[in-house]
């Protein structure tokens, strides 16, 4: 169950709120956040429900029968718009785009890389700085200084950055820099990772795990709504199955039910879903079609030189060519 | 490496070919199709291709360094185009659209689904009559009798049939009454069906196995290929891993490959692919869309009453809904 | 619910409980095996079972709420045995050794292997005459011929012969030469064949399908058993997941979750569970004290110069040895 | 490649082979462990190993194909031995038993333990004190406190501790009280985790991921050595697959495989490796005989009273009679 409480609920009316609800057994979460104060109540009580929505303070009551509370359509059906500001909103009519390369290189790069998002209306740049490797040994990201560079370059174009975040001892450092956290894959379970981004007030996007369910999702970003940050966008990236002839088997039936349980956007990254260039962009457009917010993508200048993922990521062409032909269906309105 | 022989090829010069092959030490399957006379030849030999395209009776050699010969886009890049008759083509420019009851029920569904399907343009029919099912309990279909009665109701209308066939003893009798013989997920590697089919001249379409990897089905296709029947599609049908939350997770990143490592048709089952009627359309336009060269959906008058598969079957009016959308898209020219 | 009926219940005693349970609206099939009849009925009608086993001709009553029933340990609590002749037991109180090649090659290999097994005392030679393979260019088994050869061999020495039936229209010729039928991996869900081993007075062993859950096994099995023939084993041979580091992924935990489920045997193949030579040994092992009542695995002379699977056969020193293993553990007796 | 550097091995000797290696282009991380200094290379160049085993202050060189090194049997092929102290090892000659509640609950609890395990003369204690939870609403553990309560009662008997950790900010104030530090499954790929885990000098026992390969556990566990810290174990605990028959499918094969492309002790978790209690012994039988150096499992006075993971706990006489069949087994010398 959640219930909302009311703006101006005061001190004395959720203390009976509250002393109500532990009588009938609940436990309870008290969870304030950018946009509201609620009570997370898991308990198998009976009780009459008007009861608890007559009470003083309360302004609504929720049965949610989800395992998953505040991320579930259960009880908020309206989409979750984010605002990133400068008119950026992931989760409204018009899909979310974000490109860039797998890693910042240079400033070089990444001017080059602005130009191509500004000549396609592309509003968010993607690009790490911090990189989970799998070999101790491989190249593991340029850092916070990079960040401040990216910020620096994308600033006055009204582009904001979305980059991953590996550890809490991060966060401080990148929140001037970073207008999306991005929890990767391989820390999509880090419950400590996610407890502290509740905590802040800035857009968290999920990744799901390497071979997490969809219900493993929800609940971590039920981590981060319940710290009080509803700021959230999950991502599907593909998950890992028995099929070698590609690297991720992308869940495109992930979208559609990842839609249909919560209010939170959903965004897809094909380059990461198939790892093979040639297929990413109509991957894209797959997604979008299937009723993805957005798509996050790699694109380089020269992708068989990138130093990070470069087989899974378009050239400035083959980018240039997918957003005409996501423009071309975003004309015929199937995007719906 | 495929040797194709001229089509006026004398016994004489391909006793020639075989001979000096053998000298080679490959091992050498002969096919004969409904269009050419083919030496599939295995074996790691070094020799100079050129002695062998100028020997008398051949007309072309190709090396083909896949595991599977026939089938593979690497000796024949233009895509297989499969008429059936009356102008229905598959493998063509446009998608091809098949639909139709999990399984024959009655006449009067028949009639009904007639009906929907000549509304909508959609030539080719679905719909089973013999069942493989996990349970010895479950309804094991209507059998050969019901396949008749298909058959006498589309005909008039130039409605073609694609219906499942599992086992060897069935081909005979089905013969007259089926277009396309389905090979469904649980026969992928029933290697003596896929022989049996090998030695008909009529189309067949083969369901990735439940967890069969694409090498696997492309294998499967070489079997009856190379027994003489290159009349064939490919099916995408989604495949089981960890995930619950549906039927089946649809690996979308199969049709690209698939339509990259083959020139076969490649059609996608968005029913089975995820399990889910709400989820079905929009898959259906997500294949199409990475694509597929056509979709094979379930559709009934009512399919809360449907006696299988009711859970993910389309009504009318879904139905109705989907073509159009298929058709906008047409229109914009998405489908390339 | 399985309905026992006497030995000498009549016909007319008969149709009046088939009268009474179609009256209470159970769809009800008719198994005859080789120890019993049997009424399945499946339906979720109330009633009182007591007024079921008073009817005359009726035996006993079971309510079996699993989705299979006569394979279920629901309500045949002790174990089956199955024996081959010549005391050759299946499922008692001591473990099956079943070894041999992966297929018979020639009569000199069958005289080795036979010699092999005397000296291990295994009584039972596993050796492949119709190979299934994914592709239609490998070598695919010597045929009847071989198997006759085999019969031949091994019968002075009162060895029986368990050997792969691929379809239908092999089970007649190869049944004078069979002790054990086995259904391989790919054929796990060929209902057809099912039925078909249904109708004859053999063993017959299924293996699990190479990414087929432990329910499905249960159920192809109940194909048989509902079709009259009991004699029933079932083989956990490993199963397809994401790793990569071997063939397939042994899944111990099927034996325990079986024996408990069935009362029918369950016999492990540790050769195709990991798929490398130097893995094998143990595995079998582990499979024993995990409560197998037997193991298959492929042994040969000469593992490298094997046909087929040499990679994960045993040469017979190391099968000496597993052998000397398995004998000091039945001392001790772990296997309980 | 790994160069082993001499004990009194000078700065100017470190100096002058590192000048030389980088003139080969090696990409060269050095290590300085417990036991020893390493000079980790990677790179493709060819030269002759001689020139670099003659250089004053190497003592040893290796060439190690697997892309990990410092863990790779293929440079250390004598089993890594981890002293706890007061006579317990971890990777000797007899196999290590770890047994304790999922979650440390209360004092009286703890008692209860160590009287079991005295008896049955098991000197490590599991019990968790941090718990990774799926959601945010669940029992999160008992804390540090708990944990310096577990160290107070243990401490007196030499029983040893081994305990999750979550993340960097614990390590400090955990080390005084834990002797080998888990990595549970969903931080198996938290690089930061392990990168901070490198720097201590504790005993790291690093789960494998809930599908992760072998491979990515073998990284993982380079992570950590590549920091500085060689004392490290690797655990199966089940991995993530279709099957829905019980918690986890245990990935028995991984056992040999780990033991033979590494040098580090091999435990086996049973109880998360299936789930369920009535199997959990057999499976640390079967562990244990497939090579494992150890097993780690539940075991609560009460499993139906525990606060988690009740359902794959063993009661006391269960764990008991677990520890009678590994003393038979041990005595019969089968694990070897």
């Amino acid at each position: 169950m959640i219930i909302q409480l009311e703006k101006n609920c005061s001190l004395t009316e959720k203390e009976a709120t509250l002393s109500y609800l532990k009588s009938l057994k609940f436990s309870i979460t008290e969870v304030k956040t950018q946009s509201g104060d609620y009570l997370v109540c898991i308990g198998k009580s009976e009780f009459d429900i008007r009861n608890i929505g007559n009470l003083p303070g309360v302004s609504d009551v929720h049965i949610v029968s989800d395992n998953y509370k505040l991320v579930s359509k259960k009880w908020k059906v309206k989409n979750t718009e984010i605002n990133l500001g400068d008119n950026v909103i992931i989760g409204g009519n018009t899909p979310s785009i974000m490109a860039g390369p797998c890693s910042l290189e240079s400033e070089e790069q990444m001017q080059k890389i602005i130009t191509h998002l500004l000549k396609n209306n592309i509003k968010i740049l993607r690009g790490g700085v911090f990189k989970p490797r799998s070999s101790p040994y491989a190249f593991r990201g340029a850092g916070i200084e990079g960040l401040k560079m990216m910020k620096q370059i994308t600033e006055p174009h009204g582009i904001k950055i979305i980059t991953e975040v590996m550890q809490v001892s991060q966060i401080e450092e990148m929140m001037p820099y970073v207008d999306v956290f991005q929890v990767g894959a391989r820390n999509s379970q880090n419950f400590n990772l996610l407890d502290a981004l509740g905590e802040i007030d800035k857009p968290v996007m999920i990744k799901r795990g390497i071979s997490g369910t969809i219900e493993e999702l929800l609940y971590s970003a039920e981590y981060v709504f319940s710290k009080g940050n509803e700021k959230l966008l999950l991502c599907e990236r593909g998950i890992r199955t028995f099929e070698t002839a590609y690297r991720n088997t992308f869940d495109i039936n992930a979208i559609q039910v990842l839609k249909e349980k919560s209010h939170l956007p959903v965004i897809a990254d094909p380059s990461h879903g198939v790892g093979i260039r040639d297929y990413v962009a109509k991957l894209a457009l797959a997604s979008l079609i299937s009723g993805a917010d957005g798509v996050i993508y790699e694109v380089h200048e020269k992708p068989e030189e990138a130093i990070s993922d470069g087989q899974q990521t378009l050239n400035f062409f083959e980018s240039d060519q997918l957003n005409s032909k996501i423009n071309l269906l975003k004309a015929v309105n199937v995007f719906t």
